[in-house]
């Protein structure tokens, strides 16, 4: 009978592990995790720190004991591989229990070791506790006695947003302190504010900008502050725990990932890897993406265990579709962001608007923001980002999927989805930036947030006179939308001969304007996105 | 100056206006509505009629005063045209208020006039309203008095399901009668039995199979059974509003609606039409479908406009995407329904699934529905249907755009949606459905729940002895799954040399049952979506 051994028990190697049983009754499938878990929710894992999850057990899906009475699956929890010997075909394993080591022989080695929390050297970094497994959620449960008023988190990313809202839940006051210009790296700054607000509307002290010097034993510095921290989480970023897979001959990269082909399979044959430790291959332009996120490992884990059985499979490159939710407002994004582009050198449109997530005469709609970059030489959708209260997950997922059935941007206007007042809208948030997108193809012209402070153009706000002083871009003229008609010659005077600028509250009344003055003889440029757009990319700044 | 008439100011007609007018500020434009509104909320009618909509004015959208002054088009309520002369290039134009009639020229003429309450030659109709303009609401809302106490609606459909939970909500004791053995005609019956089933719990008394005969004073018959009705309300579908227009010599179909190419020109030059008076191309046949959804009038608009304004413009045939939702419950679906298919005598596999809208483990996770159609020479998807409390617009828009961009069935499974405990699974339901359209491409086979009473295979029931007991199907034996390879000497007995049936609740132990079968090599065939696919296509059989 050939052996299987799979190296982590938790999200790819279980995946793997289970539908490797389904395709092959008669394989002997053995499994070493180091913690004490396998199969564990790490997703809710913060969850459970806020009292959002209430019992403990909901996280632990499986135990040793109900997979082998299910998959008939040899799971050894608090067993570590220390080594591999790949011309030997076998595994040292460590009885973290009992200090033993044995030998085990494989037949298919599964590597998804998973990732470390990366714990970087500033003095006092030992009191910090990081959050991956369940034994470190209950070490931090440990840690909030009811004592314990302050906390800081070390980290702006999925994780450090996660656990700065639970500590908030729980009673704490929470200082959420981020390195990089902005929080949630995977989104661009106009995005990422939105969800930056909302923390801390919530409560939180949000510090970007800001590097942790100092952990002091009630405190931690970041640049000449002090925050008040009777705990500190570091959540600073995962890294491949896979030192001992570099030592046997698997190539890694730089970054210690291991990499593998579209099938999970290593330089090495037989050996496979996923989840956490490995490499994906980038839809766009095929390069290494480390991408630690669930839904990948287990659709790998699917993949791995197809191949391994001799199943026909075929397989997709990441887009590294992500959401994140906080106080009940979310933000996710499929593809490249603008950053991204922008470090790589490529031609991209970016298209920014803020509908609402359904009719907005039926109670409770709520403003999205949405925002999409598209390659302007093929129309082909580059990448996504949405934020707001509620439809922002369906709006990334519709797009993720047009991207990988390859519909162009402009394809979006098309598109017939399901509509009813309370669902969406006639013209769903989805379609209207694919219509946008389809005018800017027919030649309208926009100018992005951070290009309007440098452009010398005349500015109007086609708002109203109320809107035009409240909410004011320095430097504009207001001529509302009704108006431009019968005050052309005003707008003619302003233009001189040349293009103007218009912008309106979210670009919905500037698009308007641009082809009631086109019509007119004027070019007009439309601020993308409008003032909504403008003040939170300003503010990103800041 | 060229001139564009439209007939019609609601979605469709109104959608062409503001969209020519963005393409051509140098035209004129003049709509004509018989009703006294123009681009009202059509599909938020029934929710004022039950206060969720507290305040009527938020249906009226637009009007001609806000319309002239944003787009310069000239709208004219109560203008009712009611011959062409296509010769001459003119209308007769009706004014309601006063008699008089006058003849209009037009360059470009757009027809949009909608679709009429289909009125039924039952005795007593006249006392029947219907709900299909403000004026129609106003009058509902006028019978309305504090003791009128019951209701009784005529009709299943979107409208009919809409006002009955609506005139619920606002405290009348509604009857729904369906002539048909459904109610929501558009989904399969295993899956609209939920919907009626929610309706139901909610206090509708739902009569399905049922044909009204006669309506009295105070009640309604149907069948030998009286019901109380204080109003009645008749909502049993429409048709295209458009005797004048088969006059004028434009080619419609039997039933009335306009026939139009794709991009929405009728039989005569200049002439265009787009709407509930128009058939739709299908997906799948290219037959005409007549389809009366606001999304397809708003793309259509904006593709009429485009065509008129001579702009590149491509389209898309329709997929019937719809969505209901009724007392927090939503049913939603695209494409074919299994009832057309078979009714076609097209091959297709049907799969069935239960899943979770997000992570069980985190707090609101509510049961889905999920059907999936599929064309088993191609793998491509012909259809999809949801059904549950949360997440079935998602699932159904996400299938929908896959249909659209060519994506199989199978490459569902593959999808990288976005993932956050909150918001779905790690496996999505989306994906889970296309994982378990692989596994049978792969070979697994399935029973229906229509097919299980005439199969003369051994059945076994692979769950826990208390959901055997709990929710029994006749003629079932208790295995439960993780009991099977200590007691396979059973099941051979049972199966005899042949294959056997299996079951669970929603058909995942099922599915591992019988590849554990398999591998033990005993042939099992899984019940597709388990006991609550089965329980709910028999329920709707009754």
């Amino acid at each position: 009978m050939s052996r299987t051994i799979i190296v982590g028990g938790v999200a790819g190697g279980m995946s793997t592990a289970t539908r490797l049983r389904r395709n092959d009754e008669h394989r002997d499938i053995t499994v070493f995790e180091r913690s004490g878990y396998v199969s564990f929710a790490n997703c809710g894992l913060p969850y459970h720190l806020g009292g959002v999850i209430e019992n403990r057990e909901a996280l632990l899906l499986q135990t040793p004991e109900s997979l082998n009475d299910r998959f008939n699956i040899d799971v050894r929890v608090l067993h570590e591989v220390i080594s591999i010997d790949t011309a030997a075909n076998t595994v040292v394993v460590r009885d973290l229990a009992t200090g033993n080591e044995s030998v085990e022989s494989y037949d298919d080695l599964v590597l998804a070791p998973g990732a470390q929390p990366f714990i970087p050297p500033i003095p006092g970094i030992e009191r910090a506790a990081s959050l991956r497994t369940v034994e470190d959620l209950d070490h931090i449960k440990s840690l909030v006695s009811p004592d314990v008023k302050t906390a800081v988190v070390i980290g702006g990313g999925f994780i450090g947003v996660e656990v700065a809202e639970n500590l908030q839940h729980r009673g704490l006051s929470v200082t959420l302190i981020e390195a990089a210009p902005q929080v949630m790296a995977p989104f661009d700054p106009e995005i990422a504010i939105l969800l930056q607000r909302v923390l801390e509307q919530n409560g939180i002290d949000v510090r970007t900008n800001a590097m942790v010097t100092a952990i002091g034993e009630k405190d931690v510095t970041a640049g000449d502050e002090q925050f008040p921290a009777d705990i500190v989480i570091a959540a600073i970023g995962v890294r491949p725990d896979a030192a001992f897979i570099a030592e046997a001959g698997i190539t890694t990269a730089k970054s210690g990932h291991i990499l593998v082909d579209e099938f999970g399979r290593t330089n090495v044959p037989n050996i496979y890897a996923l989840g956490d430790a490995v490499m994906k291959r980038d839809f766009l332009d095929g390069s290494d993406n480390p991408l630690p996120l669930a839904q990948n490992a287990n659709r790998h884990g699917r993949v791995i265990a197809d191949v391994i059985a001799g199943r026909p499979v075929t397989t997709r490159p990441v887009f590294g579709t992500s959401i994140i939710g906080a106080f009940g407002f979310a933000v996710a994004g499929t593809g490249w962001n603008e950053k991204r582009l922008q470090a790589a050198g490529r031609e991209y449109r970016a298209i920014h608007t803020h509908p609402i997530n359904h009719a907005g005469y039926y109670p409770g709609a709520k403003q999205l923001a949405l925002k999409l970059l598209v390659d302007p030489a093929t129309d082909a959708i580059l990448g996504a980002q949405a934020a707001g209260e509620a439809g922002v997950d369906k709006r990334i997922d519709v797009i993720l999927t047009a991207m990988t059935g390859g519909l162009t941007a402009s394809d979006l206007a098309d598109l017939e989805l399901a509509y009813a007042p309370q669902f969406g809208m006639a013209k769903d948030p989805v379609a209207l930036i694919g219509m946008v997108n389809d005018n800017m193809v027919a030649g309208e012209k926009t100018i992005q947030w951070h290009e309007l402070a440098s452009s010398e153009l005349p500015l109007i706000d086609v708002r109203t006179p109320g809107e035009f002083e409240a909410e004011p871009i320095p430097g504009a003229v207001n001529i509302p939308v009704d108006d431009l008609r019968e005050r052309i010659e005003e707008v003619r005077e302003l233009a001189n001969g040349g293009p103007v600028v218009v912008f309106c509250r979210v670009g919905l009344r500037g698009h308007i304007a641009i082809r009631t003055l086109a019509g007119l003889g004027i070019e007009a440029i439309n601020l993308d996105g409008g003032y909504v757009t403008w003040e939170a990319g300003i503010a990103s700044q800041k």
